[in-house]
């Protein structure tokens, strides 16, 4: 693939060797790029054919594209040489906000930096391989240009966008619900032990239940992108009283509520507003 | 099939016939179960196969099997005739709690008559079918002895166990996690909305997202199961700091944050009570 062999000459500089970081670089060399790394406290590099540089400004000097993934937008902040990078293209894959993003992006500009901010959906074990997806966001012309270098981390990389803060965007919206619904599997466990189900028995009909999961997002998506929110199948005002037929079960074992709680008290919200008689999608629009 | 033909000959009564009775009744009369049906308000057995009776008293004496789906348990209790089902089996398929469930039971174990508690997780458009799931709890033995008449309401029952209220608590469980996570999942379109992102693009990620669910769910089925929670794959305090990530995007948009929130104050009990370097299991042992 003529692709590949061109991408695999381009050179690397990966800025920050935490257990990211040093995935990252792993993966980049793994695609035999040629690679320079640094890192803060020295000594992270063990395990890397990569050529370690002793300053962060050396290590931009030595690659047209530099990835760099520390702890926080603080962290990347006090590494980056603006001298240094001018020219050059800058991927930020460090965590943070949609908001930093794009202070970030904008910093950027202001010094001649091409800059993409990247979001990693993974774990550690995962970069590199068909499950690592990754999020790209910034100007198309320069993601790109860079696609074919990038696409050593993931087979599963996506450019959501010109924004520098869609990547975050979407990353935060998705986790919004991950960790929700991780809420709510791990309270279901919670009220399942008190009512002595096994935890392994309760699982699996969970996870029979998570077979509807991909018609009710569709479902969702639909009166949420049309702003109709019909409630032929099941009002809000029934969802009101199936809620409370839960939190009876969960106060009759003495168990927190606050979620679920909390979850009904923005049904009640709409419900108030007049919107009793439409769907769960109304909730979007509150 | 002999077991068929001799369930066929099983005559059923239903009491109730709501949008889910009525569904019940075309179930029992299409898989030829002679039946019998009575409604409080008349006029309701319209479209059904089966004899109308008068009074509810008539609509019992008429069945061995007599399937009661009305609005509440309060309903149940004010249609019941003691003196009517004492011999009979009672198989009640009303929503309710666990606790409502145990004390039916205990009333009809007073009364001489037989009963199991149902919990239908289905619309009405898929009882019968191989999509409508069923639970049943309460005496096995009364269980088996019904069993392929109940199969015509739903390919996919399950008799969970001789504790009249475990239907019911497998049920609240499960209906915690969903109506959690679509609250997880509505919360995911407002933000992406807020952040001009389609909901039809979030949903094709979140359903990509969805992927995990199963690995997650008996990931901490393990650790509620074994009552150990490692922390290695992620621990409480790193649960914290990215909750508080999304709170900040989400907050950013102003948008109502008070599921997350109680999220995370769950977390944060978790944490002041030292468990922070615990994985996410640990939460259902508060
Ligand atoms: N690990 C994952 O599974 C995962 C998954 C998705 C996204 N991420 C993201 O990837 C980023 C890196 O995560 P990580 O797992 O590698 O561990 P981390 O603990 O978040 O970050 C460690 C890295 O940050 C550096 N660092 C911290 N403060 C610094 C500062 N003030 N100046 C310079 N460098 C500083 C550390 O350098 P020293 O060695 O000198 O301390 C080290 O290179 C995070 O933003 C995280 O959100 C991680
Ligand atoms: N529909 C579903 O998709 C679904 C799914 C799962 C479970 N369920 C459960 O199935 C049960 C029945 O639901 P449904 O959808 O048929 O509608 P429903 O509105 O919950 O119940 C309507 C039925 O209850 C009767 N009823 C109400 N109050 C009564 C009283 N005081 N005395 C006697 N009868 C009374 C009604 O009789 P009248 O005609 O005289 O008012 C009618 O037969 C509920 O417990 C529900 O939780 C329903």
């Amino acid at each position: 693939m003529s692709r590949f062999s061109l991408a695999a000459m381009t050179t690397v500089t990966v800025l920050g060797l935490g257990p990211m970081g040093h995935a990252l670089a792993a993966a980049f060399t793994a695609a035999h790029h040629p690679t320079t790394v640094w890192n803060r406290t020295p000594g992270k590099e063990n395990g890397l054919d990569a050529t370690s540089a002793t300053t962060a400004e050396d290590a931009i000097a030595a690659s047209p594209l530099v990835v760099v993934c520390v702890r926080d937008y603080r962290a990347v902040r006090s590494i980056l040489d603006t001298d240094a990078l001018k020219g050059r293209t800058l991927v930020n894959v460090t965590g943070g906000s949609p908001q930093q993003a794009r202070e970030l992006a904008a910093w950027a500009a202001d010094h001649g930096i091409d800059y993409l901010d990247g979001v990693i959906v993974a774990t550690t074990d995962a970069i590199g391989g068909p499950d690592a997806t990754l999020f790209f966001s910034g100007p198309a012309e320069i993601y790109h240009r860079h696609r074919d270098t990038l696409a050593a981390l993931g087979e599963n990389a996506h450019h959501l966008g010109e924004d520098p803060g869609r990547a975050a965007a979407f990353d935060a919206s998705l986790q919004d619900m991950l960790w929700t619904s991780m809420s709510g599997v791990i309270h279901m466990f919670a009220l399942a032990k008190a009512e002595n189900i096994d935890a392994t028995d309760i699982a699996g009909h969970a996870k029979a239940m998570l077979g509807f999961f991909p018609d009710m997002i569709d479902f969702l998506a639909d009166q949420v992108g049309s702003g109709h929110y019909p409630g032929d199948a099941g009002t809000l005002t029934s969802t009101a009283a199936t809620m409370d037929h839960i939190l009876d079960a969960i106060r009759t074992q003495g168990l927190d509520n606050g979620v679920l709680s909390a979850a009904r008290a923005q049904v009640q919200r709409a419900i108030d507003a007049g919107h009793g008689s439409d769907g769960f999608g109304r909730l979007a629009a509150l």
